[in-house]
This record gives C-alpha cells, structure tokens and sequence, in this order.
C-alpha cells in the first residue's frame, strides 16, 4: 500500500522544516512525494542572501530553488515552485484553479499545508486559504461534475513555528526514528538558517517526547506533530 | 495484531447504540472486547419497564442485566456492571478508584466513553469526568510509580444522541458494514427501545455517507462515528 | 399562554441585577415567577452589613432574606432561600437533589441561571453546575422513569458581571422598557448596592441599544441579555 | 403578523435540503418566500445530468433551472439564480453589492444561508461570506446613510451536510410536521438525487427526535435544524 | 520610554469611542500617537450629515475630516484618512501594500485595530484582515529581507459595540482616569453622535468597575477595554 | 517594586520545570516566592525513587522533599508541602479552605498554577479547579465580608508537557536569560529525571525564540511561557 504525498509550502523551505520526516517516512515505505512550493520566499525568508551586496531577486530565487531541490533529494521528493511571489502570496481566481489542477494531477493519498492562522506570517493562512478551496474543487463533491475529480485527500496541517498561536492542536504524531538522517541531511541544506536546524532538530525530540507518553511505545526518539484535518475512516478503533 | 476494547457507559444501555459496530468489528478481527456499565441506568432510562404495575428497582436491573447481557454477546463482548446507580450517576474517591481498577485489569488498546458534555443527560458527563481521570491513574505519568501501570489506551468518545450541543466533533468514521447485522442483533434485545433501532440505524447510514464523502471509499454503506482524544502515533501518515 | 420562569442563583440578590426585568415582563403578562436563593450571600456579598459592629451571621441573614423578599415583591415573584451557606457554596448529592426536588416542584417553563464560569466569583459556576444538573434530573430522559419528571423547562444564563470573561454570548434580549420601573424599584431595595443600582440601570440602557440594532426596534429602551443553552423548538423561523 | 423569508444558496438544489420545510411553513402560514441561487451548482453539483453524452452547461443550467424552479413551486416561494458560476463561486466586489441589492430589494424578516466553514464544499463558505457581508450593507449601520437601508433581517444558518465539521450548533428548531408532505414533493423534483431524498427524510425525522427531546412537545414528527446568528430581541422569555 | 502608538480603523470616527482615553495616556506620558483612517465612513456611518438636503460625499468627507482632526487634537495625535471608500471597504493587493508602507513608515510600539468578526459591520472584520496582514508585512519574518522592516509592534484590538459577538475578550484594562476630560473633549466634536458620547462614557465606569474588580487598585474610576492579540515579553510576571 | 510570586503545584516538583525562571526572577529583583507543593508526587511522579526495593511513601516523601527544598533555595523561594496525596489528588471542603488560607496568609501580587486541562495528568486539573476556587475566596467579592480578604492576585498559568492538548495560549514570555542559571541548578537537584532537564533547558531556547519574534528583542536566550487569565490594568498600552 505505498502512498502517495504531496506536500504544498508558501515558501521554498516550508516543507523541510515542517514535514520532512513524514516525507522521508513515505518514501522509505516505498511511497511518492511532490513537495509544491508557492514561492520561493525570495523577498521575506531570505535573509542571509539579502546580506550580499548587489543582490537580485532572480538571484535568490535560483539560489532557493537549488536549495529547496537538494533538500528534496534526500527526503526522496520532487519539488515544483509556482513561483507565485512572497510577502505577500495573493491568490487569485487564476492561480486558485492552478493549485487545484496541481493537486489533480498528483492525486496524492495525503496533502499537507499551513494553519488557518499565523500571527507571525502573513503568507501562510494565505496558503491554507488556498489549498483547502483547491482540495475541494479536486476532490469534488463526491459526485460526476463536469471536470474530471480525484478521490478525495487526507487534509494534514503541518506545525506552525508557534502552535499554540496558530490555532493548531496536534492529532497525529509521525515516528520519523528511522528517517531523521535524511531530515537532518535535507535541513542542512539550508545553510542561512544554522539556527533553525537546531530548533527542529530539538523540536524533533520534544515530539518524540510526546509521542511517547501519548503511546507508551519507548522507541520513538524523533516526531514530528501534524493536526488532521477530514474525518479518518477505518476498518477498526 | 488483535486489539482489546473496552467501552465503559453511565448506564448498560449506552455501549450497543453509540459503539456496538466498533465492538463487533475489533471482536470479528479476533479481539476482544469488554463492556462496562457504571449503571444499569435503572431509575432514569427503563422508561417501558416502569409501566409495569409493581415494578421494583431490582427487577429492573434484573431484566436490563439480561437485556445488556444478550447483546454484548451478539457483539462478542463481556459485560461487568458496576452498579453505582443512576440519576444521579455519583462517582466519589472510591468509585474513582475502582474504575481505574477496571481499566487496569483489562488493560484496553482502545478505550471508548462518553462526550464530556451532554445538555440532555445528567450522567453523562460525569461518566465522561471520572473515565478520563481514571484512565489517567491506570496508565500513570509514564515512569516507575508506587503503584501497577499500563501500556495508555487510546481514548475514544462514542457518538452522542445530539451531537453538536455535546461538544462532539467526529474525527474517525468506523466501517461497520460488515458487522452491521451483528449491531442490528444486539439493538433488537433492547425491546423496550424500538425507537432508538430506528434511528441509530438510519444514523448508520449517514454516518457511512459521510464516510464516503470524507473518504471516497464507496463500500461502506454502514458507519459509526468517534472522537479521537489523545494524538495517534503513527509510522506514516 | 401565560408562563411560569423560575430563577436559581447562588446569592440572594443575584436575581435582582441579572433578571429583573425578565421576571417582572414574565408576571406582567400574567405569568408566575419564583426565585431560588442558594445561599443568602452572607459572607462574601454583604460587605455593607459586616461594617457594622457586633454584626452576626444570622442577623445579616435575616436582613439579606428582607431586602430579597421586598426585591421580588416589587417584580411579583415569591422567593424561597435554601440556605446552603457561601464562600464556598458547596453541593453534595442530598443538596443536588434538593435542587431537583425545587425545579420539579415548581415545574418552571423557563429556568434561568448563572454561567459555567466566572473569574470574580467562586460560588456562581458551582451554582450553573448544580442547576444544569438538577435540571437534568427533574426533566428525566424524555421516557418515564422510576420518578415523576417534568416537560423539560428552557434554560437560559442570565448576564454575568464581566460577561466576556465568563463564556457568556447573548443570544436573546428581553425589552424591559414597560417593566423598567420595577426592575428599578427592586434594585433600590439592595440599599447597601448603590453601585450596582447605577450599574445595571445604564447596562440597561447599553443592552437597549444592541437590542435595537440586532432588531431595528427603535422603541426598545432598557434590555436585560440572555444566553439561551437548549436549541428552541417553533413552528416558524 | 405574515413573515418574508429569504434562503440564499450557493447552489440551486441547497434551499431544498436544507430548509425547504422552514419555507413551507412561513408560506403556509401567509408569509412570503423567496429563494435567491448564487449559481445552478451546474459544474460541481450535477454529477448526472453529466452522465449524458454531449452534455452541455447550458443544458445542464436550463435543467436545473427548472428542477428548482418546480421545487421552490411546491414550497410557495419565487426563486431568482444569480448565476455567479460555481467549483468555485467567486464573489467580487460588483457581485457582492449585488447580492446587497437582492436583500435590499426583497427586505427579508429572515435570512437564511450557509454555514463559515465547510470542508467538503469549497462554495459554501464563499457564498456565507458574501452574504454575511451583504447583508451588514443591506441593513446599515442603524443611522440614516447615504444609500436605502432596510431592517435588520434576522439571520440564520442552514444545516450542512456534515455539520459538526461545519462549524454548526443548532440553536433552532422548526417544526416541519405540517409541511412535510411538500417539502418531500419539492424534494422529489430533484430526480438525479434520490439518495439524498431519503437521507433529508430520515435527517427530517432525527431532528425531530431531538426537538421531542429540547421541548417535551411530542407531536414534533418532522423538524429541520438551524443556527441563529444574531441574537433575538423577546418581550418575554 | 515613551512610546509610539498607531490606531487604524475602518472609518474617521472609530479611534474616538474606542481607543480616545489609551491614545491621550500615551501622548499625556510623553509618546507620539498616529491616528489612520481607512475610510471616512461617509456613506454608512455619517447618518445626521445626510439628513441634510443636497448632501454630497464630498462635503461629507470634508465634515469627517474636520471632526476627526479635532478630536485628534484634543488627544495629541496626528490624524491621516487613507480615503479608501465604506461600505464596503475594500482592500486589494495595492491598498494592503499602502497599510504596510503606512505602519512600516511610523513604525509603532504599539499597533491598534478592530476586532475580526462584527455581525454589525461589514466594514470592520476587512480592516481587522487587512491591517493584521499589513503588519506581518512591515514587521517581516524576524530575518534580513529584500525590503526595510521595522521591529514588531504589540498588537491590540479595541472594543467593539458588541463585544461578546465580535470575538472579544479583554485581556488589559487601560486606566484613563487621568486623561477621561480629554476624550470626553474628543467625543464632543462628533456632534451628529450624541448618544455615542453619553454610552461610552458610561462604558468607561463600567470598565473602570471591571478593572477594580480585576486588580483591587480602587482608583480607577475610568478605563477602556483591548485585547492583545501577539505575547507580551516581559522581564518579571 | 518587589512583587510576591506564589506557585502552587500538584506535585513537589512541578515549580521548578515550568516557573523555576519566573521565580529566580522575581527574586532576583528584590521581590518574596512562595512555593506550595499540594502534593509530594509520591505515588505517581517518583519513578526512579521505586526502583529501589524495600522503599516506601514515607521515604519517597522525605527524598522529594528535600530535592524541593534544594531547588526552592536556589531559586530564592520558600517551600511547604500540604501532603494532600497524589494519584489521585483529591481536594475536599476543608482542603479547599486549606488552600484558599495559604494564599490569603502569603498574599501574592502573582499567583501561578498549572492549566484547567491535561490529558496526560489526573491531578494537574484538580489542582488547577482548587487553586481558581481558592483564589476567589481569599479575595473575596470586591467588598467587605465575614472574613478577612486580600488584594486580588493577578493569575497565570504556567507551561504545562504537552501545551496544545491542555488548553493553554501563551499570553506571556518571562525573559529568564539573566536567571537561567539558577534555573539549570534547580532542575539539577531533580537527579531522578535527567531528561526533563534537558527537555526544558532545550524549551526554553524554544520560548525564547519565540519572544524573540514577539517582541523583536534580540536578548532573549532563554524564556518561560505563562498564560494570563485575569485582564492586566495598565496606565499605558
């Protein structure tokens, strides 16, 4: 039953912080993943290259996009970047229906996106606000339409960078033990922020912490905390 | 991997309506189930029974054992009552204590109770308040204690009669299509309730059409709904 | 269709700033009214009376229950205290049924109480668990049960001090302007209150106002707000 | 004292389901209705009309034109569609003071729409949006402005499909018991949704159930839930 | 340590009623206050100004600007009006670029707007949106970026008409005691809005009450409700 | 200034892990700490000290009282323990007026107790409903009573194991950088739970990451997060 993944960022870098454990956690099982970016990130999470005289934004974007795909690589992922622009992401009708046609062409078994909230990014409830709508418009309402639809997706929010803040409750909690190299190997790729790779890598830990007192299983030593968003429907408790 | 499900109630009623498709289920895949009736909800919901000229309050309880008794095992499950009586359901240090004994015992991988509110039923909640306390004393803080610990259950709430006002929101839709005619069984020895069959088995239905919405799995054409209250931990999502 | 409402509170004079132009508007239109005192508010709430010298825990009880009576007189309302003491007002099971026992006997179309929290009070969410339950009791399961039950009675909360730290929303407003007199009446009986009496005067007015921009009712000059608990059952939107 | 009522969907089929009992009793009772579609819902929610061969939109719009038209005929209320376009609806500026203009035009004592939140329908919430805001322009600040103002319109929600996820209390229940029969030949008229037929018809009854529960009035045999948005201004509790 | 605060609202008058007295203690105490109006709400909220025959919208606007910077004065901030039209308000890409670039070029302490929900004003939630945006834009993500940002303002909603409708809970009481004249003096420009003045000096003993009660100071005998909306970092609690 | 800081916890140590920072602040800046211990964590929290065969309540208790005492001391603070038992806590009448007395005797300016919600812990809540209680009558109602009041204290919450789960919002950030030290020398008395001192020194770079891009402060190392649950009464935004 290998799965399919797709996992879609405001910015480039989204997705490794975030969610590359689950990722790496897919692919190792012999599953697919497609990382979308919306944009590079190029104008607000850019820091350390705006450090550089004489920077230009095409410059940043390609220095991003090597980045981001290299980071991809070790989770076993492919990356697009829409390229939709950053602080501020808008998304109009145009693009809302591009990120849909994205989801449809993918088809994953589970898609992963921002909170509704994030009192510290103006990009990322702009995303959520987007993927939720394009999910839907793929996904249909269940009956034949007059465009071609998908079975309907796993709705997962990723962690924001301060939960309790973003409307985010944790419902599920990815062991990611056996994959962490590959996280830790996709997080070095982004070498501006040397402080974020400790964060997560602690934040990893904590989770794992958690997973641990919410399962009794001792073995989880990295998580990764993820809000479900659609009902699960299964076969037993 | 066979599962132990214990599903503890206010009253011997409450298990075969809101969790009897999910019993069948664990027990038809080779686990086992145990029901708990803090009460046999003798005072408050044995409305035909009191209809009986001469009715005595042991009699009733009598005849509910029976009844509860007959349809755990149409589900395959075993039936304790703790007799704690009803309407008012009270749940002092002691009873505490012994429901945490029960949950102990049995060491349950999932266990199932009611919404910590309920406009419609006094007992409910209290039910609800002493289940998740005592689950908490069963399983410990998860180090070494001065007393015997389990492994922590995963804990579930069962579908209340009126969802929205009980603070319900479903997170897990179970595929009970398969053991839909073992549920309708058990409904059926509750002979003074004709009602109720009716309707949670209409509920049935919707609760799968929901399912297949949030899914799009269109096998399921029997379905019952939970709240999942403690995070899942899981090797991929 | 004259209506019968009946008002619990944890103090005796809580009726009075809260729901007095509700009781009063309820007997103006034919109706009965009675209001429950929990407690006379002896020791937390009478500040003015424990300024006098030698005061005495009876003696203070004697006036509160005075000052009361004359309050409900003036709404046409009959008041019964049941003594259970204040600060901290606490409630057993024996007194959980005295509770049941009060509403079953009066038989109430509406119940009115205070909200499940309250910041600035330890008594008043002690008070709403006690009534919602006992509400639960007398009303019984909707089926006949081994003790007589009544048609379940309407519960409202009746406005709290600083409502929005107290989960309180108004889903209805009441026009007290025909009544307003009375409220004002019953406010000046509550002699060491002053305070309160401007208070609640100008909160009528404020509430006036919302009440006339929720309804376009230009002729609505005092309102007191209401949070309705249980869905309402009509025959129209 | 005969109401105007109006229901506003995103969707040509939404005011059937959903409050086409709450229609026929304003109706039946010398009220007047009007149903205002957004869209025929003729891309997402036609799924068989789009089983034929050659299929146009067109057609699919004029079908569905007449299936609502001959519903909204057996409710006694006028229907208008917008035809904003659906999958998705896209409310701009221009649209959303015409949608102020249909409010203002009708001077509705009830409004009537879809809930905020919707996660198996990305049309609902943009259409609850609109209107919301449509309705605040229709109604004005409660001072004389530079454009018609009308009164405030009571507004109410109508039950979604799964309305938990929804965002959805029910804080009202309408008794549909008189009106049944026609709300089943209006749902009838929707020929290519014969399973929604039965699902609204058993939801019919379930509501019921819980008004029975809510009220004690046990002639409640059909009922339809809703969620008042505004608070209610009352003479009398 | 004085301090910069920046009050945007929907229309010309909203800074008055709701955040006049915490403006005038911040000037009072030696800080710079900056008053920015997205709108004059000349078409929904200047009702007297239209009961004048031949009214225009430009003379409307002229007027709002005149009571405005008044009652600026009075309160010692400068007033800007972005003029960007009232029911509705709205903000496209350009105009939330303009909210940024505003908030960027007085780069506050302390930033002030509405609430995000108003069942009374259509205008008042796309301000909340817009301005909240504008914020994460100005202040950035915490890192260097391809445009100047500033150090991130507190951010405080001011209290709405109907608090508990709008999503509002205090969380700080301003004590105004001190500068009360001089919002009083503000009030008293906005002529046409007579009973605004009279009911927000009344909420000002009445949050003075709350406040009192809140921490025990018995000098308050003034105050304005916020709500913080982002976490205080302090050195000692 | 010098404030008084009073932190009642469940268990003996439960101060030092969520507000051992917050403490050494208050006492580094000349202000009093109490900590009051509800229990020992006898019988659930002392894991390793039940490794140790032969041992018994009596020793654990004379083992974590003294790890409290050494940490108290380094933090500056004062320690008693009111032996109330753990697992469960249970808190009666006459424990709550225990409780209720130890606050009015220390009369705190800051009191702190755990969260109203934890799933991982059956006495945290209980502890948190005595605490809110007790709170309330010591301060009593804002008047003169029966019994002696104290100034209201203001009251946080502090950071409970697994945040999102347990209803907290960080309203607060105590910047602990200047005191960690003595924070990392209390938690090292603490040798039985070597993980959770590196848990929360690792925790506390997360806050102050988080403060860091609150309050855009770059000083912050390490931090605490509190919740705050009375509103603030400032003289200044």
């Amino acid at each position: 039953m290998a799965r399919r993944i797709q996992v879609i960022g405001a910015h480039s870098a989204d997705f490794v912080w975030r969610a590359g454990g689950a990722i790496a956690a897919c692919t190792a099982a012999g599953g697919e993943a497609e990382v979308i970016a919306l944009s590079y990130g190029e104008r607000g999470e850019s820091g350390e290259l705006w450090k550089q005289e004489g920077q230009t934004v095409e410059n940043v974007k390609e220095i991003r996009h090597g980045e981001a795909e290299r980071a991809a690589d070790h989770l076993g992922a492919s990356l697009r970047c829409l390229d939709m622009g950053d602080y501020p992401l808008q998304v109009d009708g145009d693009r809302l229906l591009e990120i849909a046609e994205v989801i449809r062409a993918f088809a994953p078994d589970v898609l992963v996106t921002h909170t509704d909230t994030d009192p510290f990014n103006p990009d990322h409830p702009i995303a959520y606000g987007a993927v939720d709508r394009a999910r839907g418009l793929a996904a249909g309402a269940g009956v034949r339409s007059a465009f071609a639809t998908i079975r309907p997706p796993a709705l997962f929010l990723f962690e924001p960078h301060q939960p309790e803040l973003c409307n985010f409750t944790p419902t599920t909690f990815v062991d990611i033990t056996a994959v962490f190299e590959r996280k830790q190997a996709a997080m070095a790729e982004m070498q501006a922020q040397r402080y974020l790779q400790t964060y997560y890598a602690e934040r990893a830990g904590h989770r794992a912490n958690h997973a641990r007192r919410a399962s009794g299983d001792q073995d989880v030593r990295q998580a990764e905390a993820f809000q479900r968003v659609i009902p699960q429907v299964v076969s037993e408790l």
